[in-house]
């Protein structure tokens, strides 16, 4: 991956972006998009989209496009998602119940492996009836365990507050590579473990920042 | 605003999460940060740190770093969150009521002021019992009227895929000015309306840009 460890965090941002937009053209039958289309789609400049796939060097058809296939593959390729990725989510409340059902990590090798709650027996009946399913919810106890039997990569924290650090230790102690935390408090883990810290309230201020000019 | 109309989309987002770190300061009583502590806190290096306060000028005190609570107010001066927000929610299924009950909004001056469903009644004695509190849920055919009634100026989308643009148009009829889309497909609307989709798949692919590296 050496090739592309330049690309800074808007681009791949952005690749990603493209890649859902990529998706929602595929899923209409499209097989070649222009840059302007895209950018369209993305909310984006052209210019930015061009700028942007310069990353894998020039590969569009002029006067044509892109080719949607080949640019999905390059994208998942940057991005190193053209393989599984194995999750385990921790705290099966509102939010991992949305998690456990949200549609998309299975289109993008995203599998999630398995879900840990510090209750997993009161929260088993109520969660498997609420996702239409039988979900199998283990005690966070077990998750240093059960992360390596699964070969599981990256955590994902959707416990309340006061339990995020703590559960980014459990994960980071169980040697995870990666955590996704969507509790709305920042964690921290050592350098060798990747961190994203996602909150909402984050994309409501990137939003109002804009409103606001 | 207009002396702060040419921040980058990156320095908003590190922007909004020293927030959140200088909130967790706050908590625990702390009055001053160096942008060093600042900066492993956030995982940004501290010369980031100084080159994004820049934006507000020359305040930091030499030798000592900011005062937490300045720095607060000037970053809410930039992101525009001074003031309260209203939100509306539309789709209470898991994601919406882990919306409703999201720690963090009231204390950013989001405030959410209305729910909507297709099925308010199925759903209202439900959510209730799950969020521990009585919630008024509306039906989503009057959108319209109550974003108007209620000054609301900000749609929160957590409806299935197929609803999302749907409820987006609804939303840009209603006039309100942004709209934060959590369904996994983007959504569209004038220029006049801003949108910010936000997918966590997106989340793990920049997470996971960075552990394939």
């Amino acid at each position: 991956m050496a090739k592309y460890s330049k690309i800074p965090e808007a681009t791949v941002r952005r690749l990603s972006n493209y890649l859902k937009c990529l998706d929602e053209l595929e899923s209409k039958n499209e097989k070649v998009v222009s840059s302007a289309t895209l950018a369209a789609m993305c909310n984006v400049n052209p210019a930015q989209v061009r700028k942007d796939f310069a990353y894998f060097g020039e590969f569009g058809v002029r006067g044509m496009g892109y080719r949607i296939k080949d640019l999905k593959n390059h994208i998942k390729d940057i991005l190193g998602i053209n393989r599984e990725w194995r999750i385990a989510v921790v705290g099966i409340g509102n939010l991992g119940s949305a998690i456990l059902v949200y549609k998309d990590f299975l289109k993008q090798n995203y599998k999630i492996v398995a879900a840990f709650d510090i209750d997993p027996v009161g929260v088993t009946g109520r969660i498997s009836e609420r996702l239409g399913k039988p979900v199998e919810i283990l005690h966070v106890d077990s998750l240093k365990e059960v992360v390596k039997q699964r070969n599981i990569e990256i955590g994902i924290i959707t416990v309340p507050p006061q339990e995020a650090q703590k559960v980014a230790d459990l994960l980071v102690e169980a040697e995870v590579k990666g955590i996704l935390n969507l509790s709305p408090v920042p964690v921290r883990a050592p350098e060798h473990v990747k961190i994203r810290n996602l909150f909402f309230t984050s994309a409501l201020d990137s939003l109002v920042y804009y409103l606001s000019k």
